[in-house]
């Protein structure tokens, strides 16, 4: 049957009606979702409840007690990045901030944990329990759904329900039939919690019904303020605190109890408690809603006044939101396949996440109030990992929010010191986490995807960026074209992220017309060129008078100038010219330095020692959870071997992303190791953000369609696709056949089909046709 | 000659022109005050800048280093209450915020030293001024006038110069010719600082010479934040500090040196430099500005755009402000008696001191940003001590900005967790200190002087704020109309306090027509009664029951249930009925006992132990040092032996009153002692604030007019006043005979003369009338 715009378009119907049947328990794309996936071992999720971007994660946190490390007690930074882990035999409590899928921890704040029987204010430890207020809890009875989560408290025999607005958390908290009952707010829990780590929380208690007050945490985030409200469903009877301090002169608050129904509680170690008057109660529920701001007492007051509502009505517009954004994706598979797509999806909207009040006053990077008129300030960039796929998803799927979230960047840059882009933001506070100045990536391919950016702001924030010169090696850089070991122990890794960011820099240099920036980060972008030894084939780090780095390994990561990768990966970091970089190999080295990587195994001695790396989590040499590998299965398609990339392109679906909990093959990072997949089902992959180019794979799903912004649609079709079926013989674009080995992002938005044939054996092309190549920085 | 109101008026002009013809070195008022008066033994004054109420004390600091007490080391309390002990042989720099004579410490915020030499970013100790930036000097090269202070910084060889504007300090440092200069800016500094009490400070360089930050203190202030905006009037060339902290992930912060020309700088202790380009300089001096704000940086760099200017051009407005309002007083006298009168009267418009931007934007005591809008909000109100003479001083001369202070406490108890009206107010927090609820006094009066209050607001506040029930006793004192020893240590005290205060709320209600108000706190104002024993001349404290406190010592001021004075001194606390505890212990007893507390002397064992009386501060048993005390002498004027008062009125001005700089016989108590000092030289005093009255006593000076708003003017004449000369032997209004032992508000506001006809020997008058005599409740 000859394919035409028409009988497409029923089938994509027949498919959706086709997944909107089946399976039975799936009433909804939310129950695809399945938010305990990457809750153990590597992806670092959170199975709590969030509504797409919301700025409230609410979530049980099961432990964040420092642990001792060779004698000495350490805060965890790294397993309980999410506050939760699966393993944990308790639950300390529900707090309303949580990463996303990262590898460095903070946030949990204001925790809130009911209680019944003798009161604690301290956490306790999870081999004795009641020596504090956490509790035991069975997974048995946890329910994790797209905006929310329930679990019974077994200590206890409370069922606590959570659910959120944007700005807001709502907990639902139903007793047993007896006993005392308690709510502790404990202020001085926190993830990668230390002590010492809240430099104040305050709290006043405002009416029976209404709690204000915030903390200042020195966390990742250097300076975190976190306000709150808080109102209460049944009246507060009585309430107190451990550690509320008075002023440094104790003696005048002798005419009060400071720890016990005094309304204006504060210190650094604070915890405290509320019981409530269950007199007129005709049922044991309490409910609490909790409004976070980052502005002031009053901004969380007008967060709650405006998101405020009922725990049912909540819970039921949490769900609404995410099966909307949800829709954006319509797809055909089985049902393990649908389950991972779908959480794959749910997990590219949790972060960047808003950080804003209702009335668009936020906390900026300079520690001021601003403003946001007519957008919204979002933080949580994690963006070495982002810009590679999640930040071009966002601004396929989400055009409006990316072009808030480049607003952002540009505010930040305003209000930054340094007048540096985002490097890893994070609450209005600046993480410096990994290297490069990736921003300039995102900003590039916003301002080439003509979404309202003003452009020439945009630039001179990226120019303004990249010519920090105390910024990472920057100065060497730009004087000697390489970040040499003197002034960066992962100089190497760092200048190829330098050469690719400042390539896309010259791109919106150019589209803007500005002629000597375009000129001035085009001859940045070959930097790269300088860490390749003549006639050798892997980047290699180098000192400031040229030397090269002695005792050269390229499988080692450790000591060899990069970071979170060797040179055997990192040799390929050049995705804004691989013709260039296969120019410099030759296309027979190039791809046997590719076959070698994904198919030799790498000698555990190269990562015994690493936390984020374990056997499961290689295919040779190549370490899918590190993200400078990503682009690297799309390489091939510039050569005359696309097919390999097509075989391990399905052992990466396969075999990294598994819809179990422990199934992520590495941190999801903010939503890049999801988006990758997301890209990668369809067959198309953003190898070089900036380009307005898709480079294709292979598809994984028989049928994916993109709801677009503005109604059009965009179906990728790949009947039979298997993993046996999993070598791409025909591609055609809208009944055409296409030979480009990539598509344009005006591809995408117009609309339309793309089909892939598929076929068990590699369909062998011969040397592709120059104008059918991605582009490369060399050809142009 | 009689005198007429036209040749009295010539007598002013004449007197005015004495005044200021002679000495010959005061040229102006300001030429008469010696901010140096104070500064040693009992005074807790400081020597720097400020202009009147302005929120700017730009002072040095001599110590503030924890003292050695016992092998622990503990912050000074009391002795650096002001940063400054004359005695102290080194200045360990200059700050902006001070606190005038109280007996409680806390602020210094934001300190500079100019150095030169090696870099030192510790103070130092002061027995080893070398190891660190601390500097010793000379009191020879000191100079202190209004709004001006100067010193040489002998170790640097350093003239620094200081002047300050409402909401600025500036600061001119010359230093010597040749060495390295630096400039040190010490976050970690403060008047009583102990480790920790920096909750965090932060400093962003915004150019080279703007740099901008805040610091949040716990100290007396449970929560104190301090923005600064900073302009130097050289570009820095290089700068960096000690204990900047990275977030809790030092490693990310890898790419920079956080500790130099990092121009984010944050910590818990932290301590800064700042090195100038000095190469196109043409003179050796740095003049820095420091504009403070409560709310934000922008609010601080609001404030020092507003308030902006050349060193030269700020310290003449300065003096100018200060010139203008000492000129409300003028008077004759000698060198020393007007030195003392004008430093009494500076030490006035110190405090309470202004706290907003010059927008109106004020951090409240909700923690949250408000905005004032058409008045001042001014914070440091020391109620237990001003609201005797200070506020009515205030009330009487500054009525705007009496009506400015009234509403600052309404704003307060809006602001308070508790629904309470200040009780001690510093910095947006309250401080507790001392015991009753006194604002409510203040407000009382100011509403019966009609400056434009919102009386049933006032009312409002006032019986909120004297209901809260957990307030020291003050349930007990509801039900059984005193304060229990078992809910306060000093009830006695306490209750009699309450009673003063209720009855000052007796006269707003009554004069707002709110009759069950007044008809409330009439009844609550006659709770004095319940602490004399049947029979009994002493008030004493006693038990929930009913039973007095055993084995009881009127002249010990602990463990009796008196705080700041014993029984002998508290029985006489009954301000608004006089007549009443006459009654009670009928006049004989009554005069016995003031007879005896003047008299006869107090055994040391019952002061040895207590830090702020010494002997030479006690006039038998009567401690002017403490408040409570202040009125005493004024109560002989009830009885038919008026002239002991006289008596005993000429020795405390001559012996608590030394123009010398251990001069004080108490703490300044934030013009408290100053205030009682100009009444009593006027020779009248406002014994019960809230009645109008002001009792005669003794006039000091030959003469001294007050230059009231509108224009008018009151005049009291003493010729040939002496300390022979120091009975009163007739008195005249505006040339009638004035049989009336008291002023009322209007005699004065309406202008007009007070002439006292004194004489060598007590006119021995006989039983007043009783309509001569000051206001009693029992008599109304």
């Amino acid at each position: 049957m000859k394919m035409t715009w028409n009988n497409l378009l029923s089938c994509t119907m027949l498919a959706l009606a086709i997944h909107a049947g089946c399976p039975a328990w799936a009433q909804n794309l939310t129950d695809y979702v399945d938010p305990f996936i990457g809750t153990s071992g590597m992806g670092h999720t959170f199975p709590g409840a969030c509504v797409p971007f919301g700025g409230v994660q609410l979530s049980p946190d099961t432990d964040t007690i420092p642990h001792n490390v060779g004698g000495r007690y350490q805060p965890e930074v790294y397993s309980l990045c999410a506050g939760y882990r699966y393993e944990d035999p308790t639950i300390v409590g529900f707090s309303h901030t949580h990463l996303s899928g990262t590898g460095h921890s903070d946030l949990g704040d204001i925790l809130l944990m009911p209680t019944t029987g003798p009161l604690h204010l301290n956490p306790g430890t999870a081999d004795a329990p009641g020596t504090g207020y956490r509790s035991r809890y069975s997974h048995s009875s946890e329910t994790a759904h797209p905006g929310y989560y329930a679990v019974t408290l077994e200590d206890y025999g409370i069922r606590a329900e959570l659910s959120t607005t944007a700005r807001t958390g709502i907990h639902r908290y139903t007793y047993p039939g007896e006993g005392e009952r308690h709510l502790v707010m404990d202020l001085s829990h926190g993830i990668y919690n230390y002590e010492g780590k809240t430099l104040w929380a305050s709290v006043r208690v405002v009416s029976p019904t209404l709690v204000t007050g915030y903390r200042i945490t020195q966390g990742w985030a250097r300076e975190h303020y976190t306000y709150f409200a808080v109102r209460f469903s049944r009246p507060i009877r009585d309430y107190g605190c451990r550690e509320s301090v008075a002023s440094a002169y104790q003696g005048f608050w002798r005419k009060f109890s400071t720890g016990h129904h005094f309304p204006e509680m504060a210190g650094r170690g604070l915890s405290l408690w509320f019981d409530f008057d269950w007199a007129d109660a005709a049922a044991d529920d309490l409910t609490v809603q909790v409004a976070l701001s980052a502005t002031s007492a009053e901004g969380a007051l007008r967060n709650l006044e405006a998101e405020g509502g009922s725990f049912d009505g909540i819970r039921a517009s949490a769900g609404a939101a995410w099966e909307r954004e949800l829709g954006k994706v319509s797809a055909e598979g089985t049902e393990d396949e649908l389950k991972m797509l779908y959480t794959s999806l749910y997990h590219t909207m949790i972060n960047p996440s808003v950080y804003d009040d209702v009335d668009g006053a936020y906390r900026g990077l300079d520690g001021s109030i601003h403003q946001a008129d007519g957008w919204n300030n979002y933080t949580v960039f994690s963006l070495w990992d982002t810009y590679r796929a999640q930040h071009p998803l966002l601004l396929l799927m989400h055009p409006g929010r990316a072009r808030d979230m480049a607003l952002s960047m540009l505010a930040h840059q305003e209000q930054s010191a340094h007048g540096l882009l985002p490097i890893w933001s994070l609450m209005a506070n600046e993480g410096w986490c990994m290297s490069g100045y990736h921003a300039v990536s995102v900003l590039s391919d916003a301002v080439s995807a003509g979404i309202g950016l003003p452009g020439d702001r945009a630039l001179e924030a990226m120019d303004a960026t990249a010519t920090v010169p105390y910024l990472e090696g920057l100065e060497d850089y730009m004087k000697i074209g390489y970040v040499p070991l003197e002034a960066s122990s992962t100089g190497a890794s760092t200048t190829l992220e330098y050469a690719y960011d400042d390539w896309t820099i010259y791109r919106a240099a150019k589209l803007l017309g500005n002629k000597s920036l375009a000129q001035k980060y085009r001859q940045r972008a070959f930097s790269y060129l300088h860490l390749f030894p003549f006639g050798e084939n892997f980047a290699q780090a180098r000192y400031r008078d040229g030397r090269w780095k002695k005792n050269f390994d390229p499988r080692q990561t450790y000591g060899e100038g990069f970071i979170e990768g060797n040179s055997y990966n990192f040799s390929f970091h050049v995705p804004h010219d691989v013709a260039g970089l296969i120019g410099l190999m030759g296309e027979k080295q190039f791809l046997r330095q590719l076959d070698t990587l994904f198919s030799e195994p790498l000698d555990p001695r190269y990562y015994a020692d690493n936390e984020d790396i374990e056997e499961s989590c290689l295919i040779g040499g190549y370490v899918h959870g590190n993200e400078p590998s990503h682009h690297i299965p799309y390489l091939f398609a510039w050569t005359s071997k696309p097919w390999k990339g097509e075989y391990w392109l399905r052992e990466i679906m396969e075999r990294m992303y598994r819809p179990v909990r422990d199934g992520l093959g590495g941190n999801d990072d903010c939503g890049q190791m999801s988006a990758w997949y997301i890209f990668s089902a369809m067959g198309f992959y953003p190898v070089c953000p900036g380009s307005g180019e898709f480079v294709l794979g292979a598809p994984f799903l028989p049928r994916m369609t993109l709801q677009l912004e503005g109604g059009k649609s965009f179906t990728v079709l790949a009947p039979g696709v298997s993993s046996r079926n999993r070598y791409v013989q025909r591609v055609k674009l809208n009944g055409k056949r296409l030979t480009r080995r990539y598509l344009t992002r005006e591809d995408i938005l117009s609309g339309g089909v793309l089909e892939f044939e598929m076929g068990p054996r590699p369909l062998k092309r011969g040397a592709p046709r120059q104008a059918d190549l991605p582009y490369s920085l060399s050809r142009e």
